[in-house]
């Protein structure tokens, strides 16, 4: 059997390994409604296959871990934030599909407006996915909380392409179902948005023991 | 030190305690838009301090029981199944904040139409939410298999709801605002009959030993 280090330091790598893709899959999900590009569009897609096999290996690492060692309390609780920020990584992922299929459907019709805040959206969640993973295995608790303030930018932006949105579908209601899909491709990065933000908050407790989520904790 | 089984029972009990307080939740997010009852939303926002200290709770007394005892392989997935159910209660409590925001908005605008669809998404989604939890507790694998089957239900009336109000906005672009915030409430619940979805393929994983999480099973 291996040293528990080494198989530890493997299901960091596994996650790093995930999330540079989830990371790749929001950036070209975004990209192929910006170019149009079905091509790109279909590569996300079958991309999807590779991290969805790897949330099951993640999963099974974890488990082979808990069950084969008897882990202290420190690295039960790396193990335990690790099966979180898995499932994490894999919505992310899910949702990167979701962006995918409303550039397929916004590509057949014509453009609302320039893209502007959409992929300025998407620059600030793949790097608050890169950030929150890296926070997580270099345990760096300022690289965390960047990420948590990075959020309510997020919200700002979704604000703002919501209300432009709305007010182009009054002005003129054929580009409803256009405008609608873009006010949906914006939710789902503010959702990615969200679960980089659980990985920065499990990250924190891991390091400070302390509990951001639900602000439990009085400054942070 | 009290016996695991014990231990596990309360862990078991307190998912149900946590599953009932957002059935509940969702409930009444959807009663209050439904009634225009500003009161009933604020309670639901009142009772969501519970829900979130239930996860946290939660996920204490499964790292407890990961540490102090030596599960054998089968609790170790129990366990490691109620820290990721743990998760998708929480975030079905957020997504019932979310609707209940939509719906204190929606209270102060003229109404779209009388109110079918989404009572009868928000009535399968809570019964779903039940049945999953149901199944995890009992082990009940053909209870979980059903409400993969009303994930396809809600699916349906999630778009059967979208095109709808897109056809109202397009007829009457001064309902456009009420419009978009009926499809987010949509959109939620959608999102919760997905984490009920999660939660009843983690109890077939449980249960049965297979993966039914990206159909890497043939037939479930």
């Amino acid at each position: 059997m291996r040293h528990f280090i080494e198989e530890l330091e493997e299901l960091q790598g596994r996650l790093l390994e995930m999330g540079s893709l989830v990371e790749s899959a929001i950036h070209h999900s975004v990209l192929a409604l910006v170019e149009r590009s079905e091509e790109m569009a279909r590569q996300v897609l079958r991309n999807e296959d590779r991290i969805n096999h790897l949330e099951v290996e993640i999963d099974e690492l974890a488990v082979r871990l808990l069950a084969l060692q008897q882990p202290m309390a420190k690295d039960l609780r790396l193990l335990t934030a690790a099966i979180k920020i898995n499932t994490d990584l894999e919505r992310m992922g899910d949702l990167a599909v979701n962006i995918v299929e409303r550039s397929i459907a916004l590509m057949h019709r014509p453009p609302v407006k320039p893209f502007i805040d959409i992929p300025q959206m998407a620059h600030t969640v793949e790097s608050m996915v890169r950030k929150s993973l890296d926070a997580f295995v270099k345990r760096e608790p300022e690289l965390a909380r960047s990420v948590l303030l990075s959020d309510d930018e997020v919200d700002r932006l979704r604000d703002s392409i919501h209300n432009e949105l709305v007010s182009f579908m009054q002005k003129d209601p054929a580009v409803i179902p256009q405008a609608l899909d873009l006010i949906l491709v914006a939710r789902h990065l503010e959702r990615i948005a969200d679960h980089a933000t659980n990985i920065a908050e499990d990250t924190l407790f891991l390091v400070k023991g302390v509990d951001v989520r639900h602000h439990l904790e009085p400054n942070i």
